[in-house]
């Protein structure tokens, strides 16, 4: 059994003609609701590829029998969901014009309940983005723990990202991710790869490099059709856990 | 029975530090989903007032079961829908930032399908705001029509404001809206008023007038503490028709 922790979300993507100014406003051509979340979607490749998963998230009383959990349930991804009744699942609302400018707005919403949630000890768990407090909890209570920064890096402090790192046994990170990490606890790569059994260091298009104490592997990409690059580093994780 | 013509529509109404510049985020503080839609307000406020009423709108597959439609049948309000099932109700999202400054982005969505829906001939119908040859098309098929163009009143050509005009028996507008049915029809107010029944303009804070092919009767204010003016007007036209 996978454990997974971070957000599940909600992402509204529209398409308008233009974007608004303040005070002004525009008309939406179209508008699609996908189900998003780095911990969800991983909890979903994780699924798909027939092992048994665990997905932990903050969600609010708008998911209670929503498409999105009936979707969960058919999958087979186990929940042991923070239920906020009185706040949203956590919701993007993204909004893209002709030129292809964008304009986000995220609301966090029921995901505020990590900062006072009890930290579970888990046996395997990997952390995406969520709240640094409480993802620095779970990698102290849990044996054997990936964790996964994202585009949260900035918010981890100093002292955060020493223990979590402190208690990673397999770290994710591309290269922006990596430099963040390296100038946040003030230490080079070399370092920074030293501290973790294992450093799965993503490079794009150039593939990735995987480090252990004794190794350094390099694993070139599979070339295909783009179609979407929506959570690919998403499913990426979910394929190397599940192996 | 009162039928009512026109939006049922979502209204999600954001708090945000500040509003995002293009290609830029921002997050939600607070977001409040609202039952809206001029003509499904109208309808509520004639529901709760004891009369009975029809309403007559194009919502989406995300409607059917949905809390607004819940609250539609505990109300008792009847209703006559164009169901879209792959696409949205109408939808509208507006953010506000801490200066009070306001982006909104508005869905037509299943709204789209009064261009082509068939127009009931009815015995008493009040027209919202919808697709205004939609409009033209009932109040040329019904019996006894009330007409409010509210902020729509932009969107009607001289031939479309001349053809509902002549089918109105009860004309609704405020001050900004008569100078704009005069400008677009090329008429004095005077001639506007002869064109129908009765005429009610509104002044806001001033009052309204009710003119007659006979009189005018001038309707004074009741104050009240303000609460929310969202939906006043429409609320004005719930007492108006039921009385």
């Amino acid at each position: 059994m996978i454990h997974v922790v971070g957000h599940t979300a909600i992402d509204n993507i529209s398409k308008v003609p233009h974007l608004p100014k303040a005070n002004c406003s525009t008309h939406i051509s179209d508008r699609q609701i996908y189900f998003g979340g780095g911990a969800s979607n991983i909890a979903a490749g994780i699924a798909m590829l027939g092992e048994e998963v665990t997905l932990h998230s903050c969600i609010g009383g708008d998911f209670v029998g929503s498409e999105y959990e009936l979707w969960m349930k058919k999958l087979g991804i186990r929940r042991q969901f923070f239920i906020v009744p009185d706040a949203h699942t956590p919701t993007a609302f993204m909004f893209t014009d002709e030129n292809g400018d964008q304009m986000t707005f995220f609301e966090w919403g029921a995901s505020k309940a990590f900062a006072t949630a009890d930290a579970p000890a888990l046996p395997f768990v990997h952390m995406a983005t969520a709240d640094p407090e409480f993802n620095c909890r779970v990698a102290e209570r849990s044996e054997f723990t990936s964790f996964d920064p994202g585009q949260d890096v900035f918010w981890y402090t100093k002292e955060q990202l020493t223990s979590i790192i402190d208690n990673t046994d397999i770290l994710f990170a591309n290269q922006h991710e990596v430099h963040q990490m390296c100038t946040t606890l003030g230490i080079s790569r070399e370092e920074l790869v030293r501290k973790v059994d294992m450093a799965i260091f993503t490079m794009s298009g150039d593939g990735s490099t995987l480090t252990t104490r004794e190794n350094e592997y390099f694993v070139p990409v599979v070339p295909v059709t783009l179609a979407d690059p929506t959570g690919a580093s998403d499913s990426y994780r979910a394929g190397f856990l599940s192996a």
